[in-house]
């Protein structure tokens, strides 16, 4: 009997594709992206919960996806990247209408793509693009308000685009990592940082081949503080040097941040 | 003493000054403009309390806001008027300053200034201008749910404006009214209304002198039924013919609608 039911559960297994998807959500009501236990709340939970509706699994058996990273609490996407196994006779547009219908107005599956067997979300991620928006303009920013920084005045751009230009390329990010006991390598390559000024918005964005825990918000933070002067856009490759987290500027708050691109191949 | 006391209370009525102020609000969380005895959330009285916080005032002398109109629960406004008489040394500014800090994230006063003492919101109000947000796209609008009617699909906007066009005039739009016990007159001047078209987005602008309860919801719902194919454009002057609410089509949804401008003047 066991054998038979391992035996059916590796078919099973095999009978499984590899689907894509990609995904918006407001991030405002969530305690992130990563599902935890006891936490109702997270994106990826909700994800998980209506696809093992739509297959109808029970608790061990439930769905796992797999995603190109994780994103904080409050934090936004336009496009985050997962990948899920599943064994389902369901054609991709049935699977994106059923999680449309079933997920919160605030979560967006989409697209649904079957992906070669061996896509994972996080491994095979080149790149990603992040956008910080920062708003100081004189009318409160009514209908906008969850998805942006709001500042009592304007910073010096300048400053933080020379600021910026000496953050980017390969560096030993530590100064800019939140979690302090990270033991893996804190190197990444910051290919680009842009600084788009709109009215009374500021819109960093940010590219690199991967960020480590709230280091966007930390880069936000830190060109903030050059803007108002604290920071001298001269003293970054110090602060980067310094591999300390208390040399850097402060984490700019999770609601002006905003996941809008993953690169595969 | 009585005396005395009406004729402080008249020197001070005359030390009041009319302040005009324009006001932007996400009505999402709120059960309309107007307030009214025992409901907390409304728009009008956050705002008169944080002006009676102000300005020390006891209940009974409790400021009153007068509005260019009311809006309904869940509608929107990026340039609501009004306008209200008090007592105080402070600056337009500071006026403006105060209400912007104890205000909450979801209400913006834009301007506040003096106007002349017989100015009145409502009665010197020469028109409005609103607009009625339909979305049709395949991702769902997660970041601006809250400020637009989704439908199902593209309906005809041709048939849409062709009846819009039939809308357009002095009529009696009793047909229009969601209040079926208004006893004073239903005719209204509708001289605009304009269907924009951008992407999935379906933005229906009215311009008007007057606004009956509901009555842009039931022109943006009848305008749907038509682009649907459910009401003839040509049925339209009938329907306004009838006076009769049952013929017009459904009251869209509030979440669509936002009250863009007051004009005066």
């Amino acid at each position: 009997m066991r054998l038979i039911m391992a035996q059916s559960k590796k078919m099973r297994k095999n009978m499984k594709k590899n689907y894509k998807m990609t995904i918006a959500y407001d991030g405002s009501r969530y305690y992130g992206w990563e599902h935890q236990p006891g936490i109702e709340l997270t994106i990826q939970g909700k994800i998980e919960s209506v696809l093992n509706k739509m297959l109808s699994l029970k608790k061990g058996d439930s769905v796992k996806l797999i995603s190109s990273g994780r994103t904080d609490a409050g934090v936004h996407a336009r496009a985050m990247c997962a990948n899920v196994h599943m064994d389902t006779k369901l054609s991709e547009k049935e699977i994106k209408d059923y999680l449309q219908s079933y997920l919160p107005e605030d979560i967006s599956v989409n697209e649904v793509k079957i992906a070669g067997d061996r896509f994972h979300a996080r491994y095979n991620a080149k790149g990603k693009t992040y956008r910080y928006s920062f708003y100081y303009g004189e009318d409160k920013p009514v209908f906008e308000r969850k998805y942006l920084s709001i500042l009592d005045k304007k910073p010096n751009t300048d400053k933080m685009r020379h600021a910026a230009r000496l953050m980017m390329g390969e560096h030993d990010f530590k100064s800019f990592c939140g979690n302090n006991k990270m033991k893996k390598s804190t190197v990444r390559n910051l290919d680009n940082i842009e600084i788009r000024e709109d009215g009374p918005y500021i819109r960093i964005y940010v590219h690199g081949d991967g960020f480590l825990q709230n280091m966007v918000r930390i880069i936000a933070g830190t060109l903030l503080e050059v803007g108002y002067g604290k920071i001298n856009p001269s003293d970054i490759p110090a602060i980067i040097e310094a591999k300390d987290r208390q040399k850097a500027g402060f984490t700019a708050e999770a609601r002006g941040l905003c996941l809008m691109k993953v690169d595969y191949n």
